[in-house]
């Protein structure tokens, strides 16, 4: 049988739950590091779940064959509707995110953020601390490029999903994210995950480019555990045997995850991708294949973006793929969050002024 | 350079042309076992490119630089459009194909050719030789299949798609089939590309499990190469360390093909998914890529399916699913070839009268 | 229940046995072309089996839960040994062959025949049918290559393994090699197998690039259902996400087929590394995870090697291949079939099979 | 132009520096968190690198063209032999660590310990922290973890190998561990590679289960450019389409890492095969490749084994291993520090009295 406690429990608070646990007859064990997982071990009598469940500090109580995964569609729960500043993700919501790869001035960072809101979309992504495959690689500008962020948010309203690499990072970086982005290279870090559970912010989860769905999910539990329930899933490609394509976009898994779990699953088509060309026909078929959403590597400058955006598309190529999105969301009922395109006067009500 | 020659010249008639290489001072050699493609080897004048190409036996010359591959889109070549029966794949229009995985019994084979009819699809599937990776599995009814099969395309008006596995068996199964099935198990089975280019029907070439973009197009290039210009290419999934889905579709690789070569691209979901319930999404999924229709396994019979057709759906799926596919290409202006919604006393004329 | 019959049986002797399983009150239904294996559908008595087992036509009778591969290891089956001119592949037996990729030259293909038997070795490799993955490129010299390798044994009394692509050819290969191979693009070439099982020669089988360890064993299945036995499987890499090597070597495989077949398994590490100074490391690490031979790409000149043979050795790394050989397989009490290194006078003491 | 600075430089060493630089007419950018890579942009004058390199401050001046990276075997660069406890691993020493999954039992441990002491093995491999898929599963003892290793250290003079997966862990690792290990969850885990990398232990660096060969001498680049040159790679198997065994263990990646590095590489055949009876076979065959070492699972007790321990083999078959290792080692003059199976008495002086 395992337990599942309240959050934050002092240890003083712990001691009269463990103790009752062995009075019954359990041996106890915890199974993870925040002691939220208590594993009771022994053949105990049928009236203890209901004794246990009934106690202040248990939030659950898991038996075999139970279901007890968090990230798990029980009996009619509903879809977990996500919602980062004007947008949703969920439960019929479609948004989209957008930005450059990785912050690196100011006044470009400004110009795309009010670019990529001229297009609808109310997301800016933007890196700030970089997980790079070599040390010799430029690893993101960190704390100032942190403050570049905030800077853009407060001028433009615009909201921010950023990277975290590092444990230690976490709360510098929630204190400017309304969105932490935990990226491909760190899908199995998993003091990060719980660290970033801890963060009280919505997470965007990207699968590990060698995870099976089975482990994304999992991943993800690692969150939800940690008591954040603002999980949002992003299928952004595989390795695989070809290289047409950097990665290969795994749309089953995208429509199995719609089925499988109440988290929201977006698609990143342009690390799918690794091609300007590619983002969009990949962004149309994650969307058909039942994504709430996309997040999108954008450039303002086509001369620059030949040397080194091979993968981000143009402000014009994001406008033409939110109308794309639009129509093809609309096929069945679900509704993008496009807030310039219907009303820009009054931004914070976007949500409602869709339909 | 290479000289690519007129389909079946006798040797008598090869003669002379050889003659005249070695007279010009290049080392002759074919390529091909069909005896298509010359190369010279040597260093010529300029003037024998032009003079080997007004020779009435040469179809094309080519030398280093040159863009040769039949499948690759020229400078402006336009779409190739495969007409099936009453419909086309390529050029705007897109169609479907459905029927059962193989063929074992006349009347259910006619039942559901009769089925697929009124989902408004055109075109049935059905295996009468089956590759079967253990020698103990049911390897199809063979010529009895095929047989049942022109029955049922004589009854219905129905269009034929059907596999072949062997050389030998390409005269026989052309007999029957509008349209000739290669197997992703048979995509590295030259001697059957090359036979099957000379059968004079369009061919449905399936993408290898384990074979890469580039190689499905140098599979493509044997049919064409073989004097067919009409191939079907068709993407079912490739393998990958992960079995959410039985293979994992490459939706990037349709959006590639669309753009990289003239000839037709459909999507094979059934066998992508490997299960029913994510037919759907996916067929959506890669005609939003770009694909140009899909073939679908479907059956009749709900309580049979259960222990033998997991990833088939069942008609009222395939209807749904068409509904879809309507909904989806005409985002981008092409058109549904579906003639039961249209003008079902009129099978011929269908391509008109789709709105 | 499976009933395998023997092989070749005319209709007229399979009439009453089919009537008598009838009349036993089984429905019927052959799984195969070759009709050599029997279902019988429906609950029968006990008695039955025996009844079968006993009839003069059938070769065995398998009821659900018996094992009934006939490449698997029951209890007891000793290793298979397959014995190829001077040496043998298994029960303790360890053989090497080499030769070129392709054949082309007479002259040279004698001097590498003569070369690599002055390294110990008694098999020669060559292709004169070449599989491409483009028709444009040089697809071997098909009879006229068959017909240099006849002339090469005669001269040198080496033996002789080729590779053939077409059951049309199976015929022409089978009066010129030793041991005909099925390459790696033909491993679900299920006419191909049951072809090459019923020509009466040994079978060297590669593995599928993109297949599982269970479909290569039921590849070789097919062989072995049409009544071959000398088959030797063949271990050559399989596709991956990295590059590094052409294909990565599976040794885990390699030991995994050791304990479950009883069939030999070999290593082809020319075609696995895809780069001539690794294909030492990876013939050692087969032969120390079990595999009971080597086959490799020599060339005779390393000149021309610089342009066309990046993955091929010269003939005195093939010597210290073999004697590295030697050594390893020796620490496992087993033998390397090395006719010039060991004891020619005495072939009897060499595992009777040398020479 | 690259510079890489001294390990340590504080800001008031570093600012004369940068201005010499700025002076000379460069931008400066540091590459890295711990500013120890400076870019210099800008075309100078070819004196300024031998001015740079001249400058006390400065490790190396790396301009376009040369190869930078620590790992590479440049001109003569030795092998890196990697020294823990008595053994070591690199130029012509193999040496093994063997050891349970997770560190569970404080008596258990002992008793394992002085097993593979008896079996010639001085290195003791036991994880405190695991890296679990699931936050449901065991995740280690942590730091009770830690004591019991640091006890068995004290009573037995093993030494001890253990993973740590939080940059906040480094510290308190190290103080127990003779050797750090990084999982293959953590191969891409930047921040905790940086900071092993200055934690002054030798590392043992598992290679991503889905990492190109490339990213994995990367992730040690990043342990290299930390300032901790005693880097022992291992190669643990990577993700495929067969489930034959639990990963590929890819020997081509061993032999190619022989030539490309100096420094030592060793084998999982554990975590690769994922069961027992495979690990022999796998050992081998990664020695047979080129590997300096091997790091095994090992339990006391079958019989728990049968549940927990599958992929785990006996102290028995550890001993017959180690003779295998010995003997494979030795075809190459290379020499397993085996200490008990020679001068037990003199554990420091193990390396001398092999021979």
């Amino acid at each position: 049988m395992l337990i599942r406690l309240r959050h934050g429990l002092a240890s003083a608070e712990l001691d009269p739950l463990l103790k009752l646990c062995r009075d019954l007859g359990y041996g106890t064990r915890f199974l993870d590091e925040g002691r939220r997982l208590l594993e009771l071990a022994g053949q105990g009598d049928r009236t203890h779940r209901t004794r246990l469940e009934d106690h202040p500090d248990v939030v659950e109580v898991v038996a075999p064959g139970d279901s007890y995964e968090l990230h798990a569609r029980g009996g009619g729960r509903p879809d977990t509707v996500v919602r980062i500043g004007d947008v949703a993700f969920g439960g019929g919501d479609v948004a989209i995110a957008a930005g450059p790869c990785s912050v690196e001035d100011y006044e470009r960072l400004l110009l795309l953020a009010r670019g990529v809101q001229d297009c609808g979309v109310s997301i800016l992504r933007g890196g700030a601390f970089k997980p790079r495959t070599s040390p010799y690689s430029f690893q993101g500008l960190g704390v100032i490029g942190l403050e570049m962020l905030a800077a853009v948010r407060d001028e433009t309203g615009i909201a921010i999903v950023t990277e975290v690499l590092d444990p230690r990072d976490v709360e510098r970086v929630a204190e400017v994210a309304d969105w932490i982005q935990i990226g491909t290279r760190s899908a199995t870090n998993f003091p990060l995950l719980t660290e970033v559970g801890r963060a009280g912010k919505p997470v965007l989860l990207k699968r590990g480019f060698g995870a099976t769905v089975r482990e994304f999910l999992l991943s993800a539990e690692y969150v939800l555990n940690a008591g954040n329930e603002d999980v949002v899933l992003c299928e952004r490609g595989v390795r695989s045997f070809d290289s047409t394509t950097r990665n290969l976009l795994d749309v089953g898994a995208v429509a199995h995850l719609a089925a499988a779990t109440h988290l929201p699953v977006i698609v990143d088509p342009s690390h799918a991708a690794g091609r300007a060309d590619l983002v969009r026909p990949l962004a149309r078929a994650g969307l058909a294949a039942g994504a709430d959403g996309l997040i999108i590597e954008v450039h303002d400058d086509p001369a620059t973006a030949q040397s080194d955006g091979e993968q981000a598309i143009s402000l014009e190529d994001l406008r033409a793929l939110t109308l794309d999105a639009k129509a093809i969301v609309s096929l069945d009922g679900r509704v993008l969050s496009d807030r310039s395109l219907t009303s820009p006067a009054h931004p914070s009500n976007a949500k409602e002024s869709i339909q």
